[in-house]
This record gives structure tokens, sequence and C-alpha cells, in this order.
């Protein structure tokens, strides 16, 4: 219940007790019969969304600790939940706390300066935003649909996520070479480029995407493989960024990983 | 604002206004001048404490997606939050859930029936619950003491973490051999185990602590070495409950992890 109608119900059972004991007919006496009603109604109604809070926040913290893995879509009960999160400030909180956090271990490291020092960063819902697309799908509840999701991707229209954005142009200020390491298919290299500039994103130093003979392989597999070429190239992975626990994980790890939140969708 | 605070005010309220217009001399007139300052303050405070459980949501996120390592205290203005967490039902139905998970997926596991499939459990915050310290010490507002911590654990009055001991059970009825892995000191061998015995956990297959010359190294070394002879020695490593990262990344990583939510301390 919020504050404002707490004030209002108060407001008029003040004015009908007020009045009660003056003058029966000021007012309507149903306001007061249903009264009770209406505050016990409320009450529980208060008590289930607590409840249902209490169990979708649990939810997500399963979810952002990779306990959950694998899977499919988000639970019916926290839809209300996760758009909350995503369309407050729930979300946005989160994408500045670890992208200034980042940036802090970004600050710390001392660069060897050849050249080789890497920040590693996914793109979808990394440095770009589908949710426009995910607005109009449920936020997750839907079953992940990659035909509807690629004509997404091909308008080029996802949004930069800006603290991500501000962590890019920093690493990228700092020295660091950036990588883009993507799930994306090399067929969408075009489109994913234009819309990369579109978003602000500048200068990348590779744009690493699954070749047709990658599509069978999971993510965390691909992206594993692809981090060590780097390494085997003279590379040193010393920053990570990406939304899935499949950006992060697998062998030749980054130094530092840092799971931007992503209550929407998994990839494995 | 709690409801029956709201509703005690409210009620005042109405009373105050009901009289004032018939007769100023029957509540004090001091009542309906504070009240408007009252409500504000109110309104402010709500705002506040809002703001704090999303800044201090949010620093949690970052403890439990690993975003924040290393990190030596919890910040002071999340003490509140973090007690509430911990003492409340938020930290509770994690655990649960957690237990919960990580049963489904022993569920799903064919062994070998070899005797070589393994669950590693950690044991403080994970197996014992050493909450009637971390009370006494501002819930990981103080520096860790291990001075002050080995008294505590020498009592081996720790507590049962009761969905863990469920997950023990399950596992262990299950066929997994039970391996404990904890950074407690070789020392500490005899209290530790008349604590986890005194807390109702039975028949694990093996206790390894560090031996003294494994003092100096980090709990993520000490562990993914502990990990990889076990590996060498034919086990297969395909739960590990933790409720540190350093319980579950470095090297020979379990086949699936499970994160327990601790909020309270980090150990590298």
């Amino acid at each position: 219940m919020t504050f404002p109608r707490l004030l209002l119900l108060f407001s008029l059972f003040s004015l009908t007790f007020s009045h009660e004991n003056f003058d029966t007919h000021l007012l309507p006496r149903p306001l007061i019969v249903e009264h009770p009603e209406t505050l016990l109604k409320e009450q529980s109604e208060t008590h289930l969304k607590e409840e249902n809070r209490l169990e979708c926040s649990s939810w997500r913290f399963s979810v952002e600790a990779n306990n959950l893995s694998p899977w499919k879509t988000i639970p019916e009960e926290c839809v209300e939940y996760v758009r909350n999160y995503i369309t407050g400030r729930g979300y946005s909180t989160d994408l500045q706390r670890v992208s200034r956090e980042a940036a802090d271990y970004a600050k710390s490291v001392e660069l060897a300066g050849d050249g080789k020092d890497v920040w590693i960063f996914d793109i979808d819902e990394t440095l770009l935003s589908n949710l426009p697309y995910y607005a109009d799908h449920g936020y997750g509840l839907e079953v992940f649909d990659p035909v509807e999701f690629d004509k997404w991707v091909d308008k080029a229209m996802a949004l930069p996520i800006e603290p991500s954005l501000k962590l890019y142009e920093e690493v990228q200020g700092r020295g660091f070479k950036v990588f883009l390491l993507t799930g994306r298919s090399e067929s969408r290299r075009e489109v994913t480029v234009e819309n990369l500039i579109n978003a602000g994103f500048r200068d990348w130093d590779q744009l690493v995407l699954r070749a047709p003979d990658e599509h069978g392989k999971l993510a965390i597999i691909f992206k594993s493989e692809k981090r060590s070429e780097m390494v085997k190239e003279g590379y040193r992975i010393l920053g990570n960024s990406g939304d899935q626990w499949s950006d992060l994980l697998g062998t030749t790890m980054s130094t530092r990983s840092f799971k931007l939140p992503n209550p929407m969708y998994y990839i494995p």
C-alpha cells in the first residue's frame, strides 16, 4: 500500500468517525462498514507482495550467483518483479555499480605498455541493451526465439548501456586493448558494427563473432577457445565484462571478471 | 514506517481533528501543529530508507556476483540492511533455495557407482553457521580478527545450517562421497569434528584442513590444489557447495558449483 493511499484512507477514516459522533448524515454510513474489509484486503495484498518480493529476489540471487543454470524462462510469478527491477532503479543502480567497480580495478592495474593488455567486453546486455525487444517479449517470460531476435538485431537499434560505455572509454583511455567477444554470428558483423557505432562505441581492437562452424558450440566453450587463442597470441586478459556466466567462466579466465546483472535470460 | 504506527498516527490525527472542530480543549493543541512536520519527516525517512535499500541490495548483488573482490568489511551504511537480511527471512530463504537447487541437480546426476563421485562442502557459513560470533562483531562491520574467531571455533558451538544439512544427507543418500574442504587449520581438526557431530553431520568421507605449511596460501589456491589432488586420485568432483567464491573458482572446478549467500565477509 502506498503512502498517499494510506493518507487518503485515514483521512476518510478520521472524517467519518469525527462526523459519526456528531452527525450521522453528513457522510454515507457504508463507508464505515466497508472500511475494515478494505483494510484487511490491503493488508493481505501487502503481505502477498512482500512474500513475492522475497521469493523473486531470492530467485534473482540464485541467477546472479550462477546457482540456477541452466534456466529457460523467468518464473511466471516473477514477471512483475523483473519488470519493476529492469524498468525501475534497481537495474540501472546495479549497472552503474559494476561499471564503477570495474573502473576502480582498471585504474589499479599497472599496464606493461606493450599493447598486449586486454579488456574483453561481451556485446548484448553488456555494451548494447536489447530492452525494447525484451519489453515486447515479457522480459524473459517467453522462450527465446532466435528468428525473432535476429530481426531485431538487423535493425541495429539496440541502445548503449551508458555505464558500460563509460567503462569502455575509461579502459580504452588507460591503454587497454578492447576486444569485443560476442555470440552473435559472423553474418551479423555489419549490422553489429553499425549498431555499436550508432550507440557511441569507437575504435575497438578486435570484434570476434561466431564463424559458421562455431554455431554448435556452447557459448562458454566458444568464448574460452577465443580467449585461449588471444593468450597464445601473447595477450594478457586482465578484465572481462559480461552479463552471462558463460562470458566469464570456462578456461583461460580473465584476471578479474565483472558480471553485469541480467535476470531476463540465460545462455549456457 | 510500519502499518501499526501509521494506524496509531492517523487515529490520533482523526481524534485531534474531530475534537478540534468542537472542543479545542479536549486534546492539547501542539499535537495538531506538530503533525505535518512529523509526516514530512517520516516521508523523508521512508525515502532515505528506500535509497539505502537500493544501494545496499546493489552492494549485495556485487558481492554475490563476485564483482567486488577483494573487500574487507561491509559498508557502514549497510550494517542495518545486512543485519535485517541475515536475521530476517532473506538469508534463510536464499539458503533454502540454494539447497533445493543443488538437490535438484544431485538428483539429475547419474553416478558411476564406483565410489569416485564426489560432492565437496566448505564448512564455515556452508555447513556450520557462525552467526552468534558475527552477531557480536557487527555482522561483518568489524575487520576479521582471527584470534577472536579461533576462540569461538574452539567452543565447537557453531550451529548447523539446516538446509545444508538436508542437502548433505540427500547427496550422501544418493551415493556421493562427501568431502569437507575447509580453510580451518589442521590444529582445529578435533574441535571441528566435535562441532560437526554436535550439529548433526555424520559419516563424511574426507575432512581436509590446512596443514601447517599451507597457511600462507590464498584459499582459492589451497582449495584448487586439494581438488586437483582428488582428481588425480581418480575422483570426479560433480558438486561443490561454498559461501565464498574462493571455495568454487580456481582450477579443477566442480561440474556444478553452488554459491551460498554471505554478505558478512570475504575470503580471497
